[in-house]
């Protein structure tokens, strides 16, 4: 199959790309300022772009999405607008104009996290981000035409990326990228629609 | 208690009015067009406006919110803005505003409904809002300070509102709009945070 990965060149989109072409699939990698092609899923314009200019796709996966982590009595209008613009909004535009594009019978994979399900200090607006993407997964797979199919994966804090990562969650298991990355393989060549794969373990 | 019911002109919101009055309370009505105060959620200096001239409050609801229900395939970047600006984040800034004016001790109430649960035709925008919240709502909960708490309702369709939304609910059990404001009074007068209240029969 011919796959999209939005944030191909990120912890997560480089295991998924690896998994994907260890698999015979053709990765065409996604990134704001890497990978074969430069969008940025926050202009809806860009997204229109891409689609026109990147035919006969079978699968879109989004492994990308920025969100402040500010704690909750300095988050702000303002300052949840980052993940509302990107997380949130840049992934379900994807899939809103995505589906007039891509191949009959493809899919949309998309990416929230633990923390959608399970709290840390900081991380409300990328919860209510994924928490959106996850009702609306769950919606839209009744809806999508021309056997379209669509997931999320949700998966726990990266192992490769505790470095950054790790002071967040501490207590929480790491998982492996690599692991995560099966989530999306099983997305694209499985059967199923409407899910939320969590990996949090 | 000096309550705060934004949208107490709509179905819910005239209940859980009622309610909250039955129980001493003493409710100011906020609506756009109506009530004892008029402002706009969607808009982040209504809102601040509303919290400097509105003072000593105890609680805040929120009954509020709208979206479009476009069918997924006619659904846009564009027309999905409605419940992003409206349902999700006119209810969320009043949190993340009103966190900061509210008395010691007091309250959030937010509102989804059940097709963030329970999927219909041409709710995905809906249910996304609604997702949104309610992973806000959990989150947040654990972050507020002053004794502040969070809780959201989520009714099933309101037996008052059938002859507008029930071709949308054909076999969903429809609550009284009293029932429903049970949830409210609950969410003000008890203990619970971060609490989803599924009003669903």
């Amino acid at each position: 199959m011919k796959i999209i990965v939005v944030g191909a060149n990120g912890t997560i989109g480089t295991a998924v790309s690896k998994e994907l072409e260890s698999n015979g699939h053709e990765v065409v990698k996604v990134g704001r300022n890497s990978g074969d092609y430069q969008m940025d899923m926050t202009n809806i314009e860009d997204i229109k772009l891409m689609f026109e200019q990147i035919k006969e796709v079978d699968a879109v996966i989004s492994t990308a999405g920025a969100a402040n982590f500010d704690d909750l009595s300095e988050l702000t209008p303002e300052s949840n607008e980052v993940a509302v613009m990107s997380k949130l909004l840049g992934q379900i535009n994807l899939v809103l104009i995505g589906q007039h594009y891509i191949n009959e019978g493809g899919s949309f994979t998309l990416t929230t996290g633990v923390i959608m399900d399970d709290p840390i200090k900081g991380g409300v607006s990328s919860a209510m981000a994924g928490g959106g993407i996850n009702a609306f997964v769950q919606s839209a797979a009744y809806e999508l035409k021309r056997n379209l199919r669509i997931n999320n994966v949700s998966p726990n804090v990266i192992e490769e990326a505790l470095e950054d990562y790790g002071d967040f969650f501490k207590g929480y298991t790491a998982v492996p990228a690599s692991k995560a990355a099966k989530a999306y393989l099983k997305s694209v060549e499985g059967i199923q629609t409407g899910q939320t794969y969590r990996v949090y373990e």
